[in-house]
């Protein structure tokens, strides 16, 4: 039996998407490619709600926050980045090691961004980006990107969004809301393996990109976007071809199952597991309207590491679970269900997680989670929720 | 049938390597995926033979060329860039993207560069770096870089060498020769797909590593060093699992055959393929001390276009050729023979081209190609070459 992946990615690879990999290579630079690379492209466009065309790096989804940050910006840029987590302090420290004037604003941890926040503090400075990530996965919490795009009203500041973690898992509508810059990865809620990230930006992003000095030629939106309109559709560098194979059944998964559908399921999943820890004592790091769909940051029983609690679901229960990141190490354990995670995997952990609790001593009532997520399950199927 | 890939990159992927990657997916930060991590980068430093540590990227060659240049150079610093095609040509535009002052030497394209001329370059200025392409993929030349490692002599110019089609295909002695950065990827000599690049760094490198101030997050040494010194090997970013998986396999393919056996075949597929265009009367861009064993670069007849070779290559005999770069374009196409590629394969390549020039009105000795390539695979089997 394969591990269950309950991490916050690398996420489950479903079987079809794993063996499409196994495909023999291609030239990448062929029409058969260029039949793949447009239908996964068009597919991100769709995923991302964008008219905009959307840019394919080979790289992890920081690579990706780095293509947004150093395409639309020029050193000395003042730049405004709203953190709750490790990841949002990673996109600050990005800007920063490339020179912009970076005021970051933290938010306690296991707390959403304060859109007022953003309206108050953009009247401060003339920023001319808004660092926001979309569902911070150290802390499972995820941030009223609508609203916030909202705050940011007619001022200029670009909004540049990781929604590494968040695309195809919480609704996400780039050209509706108005942000700029949207950047993803392949192995969240695509449910595909790591290894190709993806940016779309807006028209004022474009527009920003042809004066921004930050340097770049991996990155540079304009030798991708290219190469990308060229009569032979392609990408500058060697793309990771099967990676490509992957995303083109990924994407064939999620249109079969319904973008919408998608989308209930994750937050069901996430109202599930909360359910499920909930009547087993145990606590959400984040408040319940700022929870994350996506992942769950469960704060440690006093007296337990996170290693008594993430080693024996792996090596007793074959349920591969997080420990905490960043501020929260040591504090907290992570269940994430993001992809293709299912009520029955959701069941399989709370489960396992109640006999382990109980081995460490706590007093736990029987099957407490597993039947507190299952009658939301049942609610949700009734259509009472 | 599967296409049959004579392209100079990606190569062909062996089957047990393209399954490799049908695996589970896993967690990245674990100990089986750490000991995977281990074993590809202890297989990376024999093949660089290294004892500096290897770095792997989620990126393409090009990002590896990125992460060289930027890891040990600060901006303003003044560069020698050697170049005698278009990857030598990119390497150059890298360095000059971030601010470096870069002296590119054209060497005319089909030329090697000549290792005297480093040596007097170096002594016109206080170069801080030196970028030789060991392997130049446009032109089918492969430069020596033992000789313009020497020629360098006591010059503090550190040597950054783009590895990306030689590594494994070309022989590469880091160490003993004195490379200071050495950049490659998975999807040429390594037979595995695209997706994963790797960087090594000596001593000096390191060294000017501290002191290098061009701005880097994503590439940055440092930050990848410290997550793999970890007690649980990792990368700082999420890794292309599934790529780690083919690459732990393309290994031990490798370790099968054996270095030097490896080598000597593509040293080998290199003279028999230009013994067989030779003998069909056409020409090598590259002269023969300069030939390279991975990939031939071949002057089109008069009035023969790359597609009218290409396109009944691909649609009528299964095999994929390339067109020419740069300059190349419109003159030569190209067979790649670098990776998963063995003599039947050049074989059936050289037949398919013989039917294909004569189907263009060329007088064509029947079975010249094959004969030819034939009789140097027979003596070197009998040891004679």
């Amino acid at each position: 039996v394969d591990e269950l992946l309950l991490i916050p990615g690398p996420t489950p690879v479903p079987v079809s998407v794993r063996q499409a990999q196994a495909g023999p290579m291609m030239n990448h630079r062929s029409e058969p490619f260029a039949q793949i690379l447009r239908e996964v492209l068009g597919g991100l466009r769709w995923l991302c709600a964008t008219r905009q065309p959307v840019l394919p790096y080979a790289s992890s989804g920081t690579g990706a926050l780095e293509a947004a940050v150093t395409n639309v910006l020029s050193p000395g840029d003042r730049v405004l980045a709203l953190s709750c987590g490790a990841f949002g302090d990673r996109f600050a420290r990005i800007a920063r090691s490339y020179g912009a004037e970076v005021t970051k604003i933290d938010v306690e941890w296991g707390k959403a961004i304060p859109p007022d926040l953003v309206a108050h503090a953009l009247e401060q400075d003339e920023y001319r980006a808004l660092l926001v990530t979309h569902n911070e996965t150290s802390t499972g919490v995820q941030n009223d990107l609508t609203a916030i795009a909202a705050a940011r009203g007619n001022h200029p500041a670009l909004l540049l969004a990781d929604a590494v973690s968040s695309l195809a898992a919480i609704p996400l509508e780039m050209d509706a809301w108005g942000l700029d810059v949207v950047a993803t990865a392949s192995q969240k809620a695509l449910r595909c393996p790591p290894g190709v990230a993806f940016v779309a930006a807006s028209e004022r992003a474009w527009a920003a990109h042809r004066e921004a000095r930050m340097p770049r030629y991996y990155w540079d939106f304009t030798i991708t976007r290219d190469a990308l309109e060229q009569s032979l559709a392609q990408t500058p560098f060697t793309p990771p071809v099967s990676i490509f194979y992957a995303l083109q059944e990924g994407l064939r998964l999620i249109r079969n199952e319904g973008l919408q559908e998608g989308l209930a399921r994750h937050r069901m999943l996430g109202r599930a597991t909360r359910a499920g820890i909930a009547a087993m004592g145990l606590r959400s790091v984040a408040d319940e309207p700022c929870a994350s769909w996506a992942v769950t940051a469960v704060w440690l029983p006093d007296g337990v590491s996170a290693g008594q609690i993430v080693c024996p679901m792996r090596d007793q229960h074959g349920i591969a679970l997080a420990g905490g990141q960043g501020q929260l190490e040591g504090k907290v354990f992570r269940i994430g269900h993001l992809g293709s995670v299912y009520p029955a995997d959701i069941l399989r952990c709370l489960e396992a997680l109640e006999r382990v609790l109980r081995s460490l001593g706590l007093t736990v009532p029987e099957e407490a989670g597993v039947r507190a997520a299952q009658q939301l399950f049942d609610e949700e199927a009734a259509g009472v929720a």
